[in-house]
């Protein structure tokens, strides 16, 4: 495990300082919404100081190593690792009115300083940074052919998670929502934007639609284990690693896989229990306990840890019958595996 | 005039069919969000019965009219047209968000039906379908160095036009804004995407960035001429045919370019005066009439129709050196004479 996370962070040292320069000069082209871009971004405070900030530039990270895994100059595919960054910090602009976050990295959001108006307006500003720095992938070596595919396959994945986002809007005031539609809209949600890293990583490497495939479908099924080992640590993490209370995804009421699953598997007779539950503000006290006691009882917590191990070994699988050095599927499988079960 | 409302008119019967087909397709891509989306372009009631509705397509018109007069076959322009009154729809989406608007077109806007959070994302979801559509261009016939600069076109006249909308935002609290300033923000914010329509339509035409650039130009023009002339209307229009009262956007305090020119020209032993006038919710009564007085001895109206009459001459001295028949030069001419006389 130590393992993975030591040669992730070797991946991070050799390319975030390019990743960086790209989407510093990117977010210049911001004009008069240059400054709060980079302070979204998290490298200036409000006073315009530099910081020690930023993201940890997870999918540009994978699109980079996608491209070098697949025998490419991982530089050939900067363009695209950037522009799906800047995409990411562009729906966590959209995110945070949505969700009427008041900070995020422990900063104030946009929303909170300029406003709900002008934080959409620079979260569009982001958007269209990104567009422009997806364009400069045909300066960068792509051939046309490959760089139109490339920018045709990040248009088709962003738009699967927009969808993902009004699935989840949706299942907000839904009546009855299964595992099943719960996993669709999170391969679109998060799934689709790590999808589209490892498969334009590839792409700009290979040119080779079924090797991107291979490597999109790993991406994809990365990002729902991820994911679904996020809901798991939401509910069942250590708090002294996750920094929140024991059950705090449950505590407001976060319909997470294990919320899902709930309602899914709860018996007949303790239903009407359950959705007045859920009917409180806040869920604290005793009923927090009825609930954890309940999850467990329905082997909740091995449930949802079964279905992030199952999704990391699809990721595997999906590169497994492709013609790339048997290191490179060693280092995805460590990846895959230090994302189903790291504590925070 | 008559006459340039009938040529609208008869470019408008030709190319609305075809653009309309683009639309609906491109919409079709929207998925989940499509019913929305079909709701928000004026096509559907909210039970999916079809309307008689839609916008005015104003810029994809000007789009293949420019493709047109610059000697090339409309229909190749057709998807940066549709791509355009995509984008323009999308940033609608937004604004009804942004202003708080309930209604549009006579029907309830997108957030206020659906929330927020969902309407925001189904805009997002609209400039998605915007970018595959634009994306279509090399199908179309335009070879792939054109297409790529047509999108580049695309995506920083739209950059602008976020630029606009940040400063139309930050005017809401700027102590004083001038009127070059004023000019500058609409210059942005409405004239770069018919800026854009009108370079695109020449550049799938001919190729030839100088020819695109004296068509942007003029587009640009236009957009300034076409909203100095809504400023106008908003404050002098005749109530008859604007179905707004006779200073409507001095009511609502609207910063327009008559309230613009006001605080610019008042001078200092009114100011307190206009001042005070200005922090009251709304602008009524004897305050009306009154603001409406110091216009008029600022002569407040001919200037702002001298702006929107001297943006239509620059509108039409951008094609003048230009190759291309005098016919069209000459319909140019009309239509930015009706731009600025319209009385609705």
């Amino acid at each position: 495990m130590a393992n993975a996370e030591q040669q992730i962070g070797e991946l991070a040292r050799r390319f975030l300082p390019e990743i960086e320069r790209c989407l510093r000069e990117a977010v210049e082209a911001g004009g008069e919404l240059a400054p709060m871009l980079r302070y979204h971004m998290g490298w200036e405070t409000l006073e315009g100081t530099p910081t020690r900030g930023g993201g940890k530039a997870l999918r540009p990270i994978l699109c980079l190593a996608a491209c070098e895994m697949s025998g490419g100059d991982w530089r050939d595919a900067l363009p695209a690792a950037s522009a799906l960054e800047l995409i990411h910090n562009f729906s966590l602009a959209h995110d945070d009115i949505q969700d009427g976050d008041e900070t995020r990295r422990g900063t104030p959001t946009l929303w909170r300083i300029w406003g709900v108006p002008t934080a959409l307006t620079a979260g569009n500003a982001m958007r269209v940074i990104a567009d422009r720095t997806a364009g400069a992938l045909t300066a960068q070596g792509a051939t046309s052919d490959v760089a139109r595919a490339t920018v045709a396959e990040l248009t088709r994945r962003y738009m699967e998670m927009i969808e993902g986002q009004y699935l989840d809007l949706s299942f907000e005031t839904a009546e009855q929502v299964s595992v099943n539609d719960y996993l669709d809209m999170i391969g679109r949600k998060t799934g689709a934007l790590l999808e589209s890293a490892m498969h334009m990583g590839a792409l700009v490497a290979t040119g080779d639609h079924a090797t991107a495939q291979g490597f999109g479908e790993c991406g994809m099924r990365m990002g729902v284990a991820f994911q679904v080992r996020d809901d798991y640590l939401g509910v069942w993490g250590d708090p002294a690693f996750t920094g929140k209370p024991v059950g705090a995804d449950i505590r407001r009421k976060k319909k997470s896989l294990p919320a899902v699953y709930l309602f899914e598997s709860t018996p007949p007779e303790e239903r009407s229990w359950l959705e007045e539950t859920y009917r409180a503000e806040e869920i604290d006290g005793e009923r927090l306990e009825g609930v954890m006691a309940m999850l467990e009882r329905l082997g909740g917590d091995t449930y949802v840890q079964r279905i992030a191990e199952e999704q990391a070994r699809l990721a595997v699988a999906a590169v497994e019958a492709l013609a790339i050095p048997e290191e490179s599927k060693r280092l995805l499988g460590s990846m895959a595996e230090f994302f189903v079960t790291r504590d925070m």
